[in-house]
């Protein structure tokens, strides 16, 4: 990953780190149910958004690569994988 | 929420929270981003399923004390509202 | 369900089955598999909307009644499978 | 797409069709709603299914030789607006 991507990746799981940290007070301090849930949805989304960045850096780099190269077979299988995983998530 | 759901909710949210720590490691030690990704999904899903347990607490508690003292409207309103969140997370 | 809302979903069901038809027919002459997948992302986003109104529906009538009616074991059991099978979709 | 491919398409596209008009049918005889729910979320998994399988032949041909061909930008563009669309859906 670019020194840039990477920086803003760290920055980024930093920030959920501390906004799970802030659920678990509300839970500590027993918070209506409803809100702490619209919380942790709010988290996924953040790490989706955090997927799609590391996803971006993954085609540019690597599997631009390893099709010009000609691994397009362990490429190709490994993008699938994680599209099926990512809808069983 | 009863004290020992709460104790296990805190305790997965502990838990998550040390996860994601463990990826941003990954991260900043320039770990393959497929295996991070892989990592982040598996959070994703460790949250689901303390989401579900936060669900199964607000239904035994709110939902039905809400519906038996006739505040079926706004009960309802908010079990949808989430279900909807769910599904756009 | 009511009267309304059951010629609503039927019609949304029809709406959707026109949709896959045309989606078939994409397929049949060759068009572009990337807007062919935007379009199946179209029908699943359309079938969310109808199980939203079906869920509404749900806990309006089934839910409120059965758990009025004492029965909130089963109700809410069956909310939370359904909450959680909607995840696994 | 391959000749095998486009039919195996083309028969769980049809086979989805059908699964649908079966649904529309139990809303018509009012059948109990949350397993109407269960069959639109079985509904939504074969198109999943389906998807990967339109994803793979996308992969293996168009995004293969893009790369190869030097449009890798559009490609990627794509391959990325798909993912970030499926996670909306």
């Amino acid at each position: 990953m670019e020194a840039e991507a990477k920086a803003e990746a760290v920055k980024r799981l930093k920030y959920i780190e501390g906004h799970l940290a802030g659920i678990r007070k509300m839970v500590e301090e027993d918070k209506y149910c409803v809100d702490v849930l619209k919380q942790t949805f709010a988290v996924r989304r953040a790490i989706q958004k955090l997927e799609t960045q590391l996803l971006q850096g993954h085609l540019q780099t690597c599997v631009v690569e390893g099709i010009k190269e000609g691994h397009e077979g362990h490429v190709l299988q490994e993008l699938l994988e994680l599209y099926s995983l990512a809808d069983k998530r």
